[in-house]
């Protein structure tokens, strides 16, 4: 998992490079990357387009390719990705019922386990595998919104 | 509120027709609708297809063509919805920022604010106004998932 944790940290690194916040994912099935991505907000103009629709997508055009039935794919897919997915991206992955979710830094404003366990309201129960070189990631966010990068929006602090 | 309520009722009664769970959804803005969409998972084969994101890339798209920017847009647009929207789909509408939410029956399953009230998470309030309609609401669903439609899935039930 290691090796697709790098991949993901090396999307992440992209999408600050290119002013977006360095979230970075990639979604694993049959050992392979099926799907590579980071946040891309600012670029597609669309506040959802966080790494993991992007993922979501990408595995939807790889079923669609490879004849495959999305419903017999995502079961076997592992999520890896340098932040918490939140809230929203949480429930999407919970209802297209992934295999299991491997990430670095919690996300303690919006996680989709951290601040509301969406798992609850569903049936399935997904491996949630936290932590894994979540300083690294962490430094990436504050990197970010400590607006080191020129394109940096101003940070959304907690009440 | 009532006519465009109406509006959404049209798209839920041709999202049953068609075996999708009936949800349906309209945008308004400067008192027009924008984007009108129901629930559309069997047909794209994409879980996350909720009338709510449909609408919201047809508001992306009435903004990229008409050259006005989706962050002036959003905080202008009611969302109009026969069901209320659930965790993943209200994450993003508040991500977006629109105005109000006004919805028919309440989901008591994955509702946004019924099962968690995800507006805690955000900084932007958001005027939600539930009720409108619910019982008609209700019924369409409870008639999808008695399996009066062929198409209609197995009912999930609440543990």
């Amino acid at each position: 998992m290691e090796t697709f944790m790098e991949e993901a940290f090396v999307e992440a690194r992209k999408a600050i490079s290119v002013g977006e916040v360095p979230v970075g994912c990639v979604f694993i099935y049959q050992n392979e990357i099926i799907a590579r991505g980071s946040n891309n907000v600012n670029a597609t103009k669309n506040a959802t387009r966080h790494a993991e629709f992007v993922c979501i997508d990408q595995t939807l055009e790889f079923c669609k390719k490879n004849n495959v039935e999305w419903e017999n794919v995502f079961p076997k897919v592992s999520v890896v990705v340098t932040v918490e997915p939140c809230i929203m991206c949480a429930s999407a992955l919970y209802e297209l019922g992934v295999k299991e979710i491997v990430f670095g830094c919690a996300n303690d404003r919006f996680g989709g386990k951290t601040v509301v366990n969406v798992e609850t309201f569903f049936e399935k129960k997904i491996k949630v595998i936290p932590g894994i070189r979540a300083d690294e990631a962490m430094e990436l966010l504050k990197k970010f919104y400590k607006g080191e990068n020129p394109s940096a929006p101003v940070p959304k602090t907690k009440r």
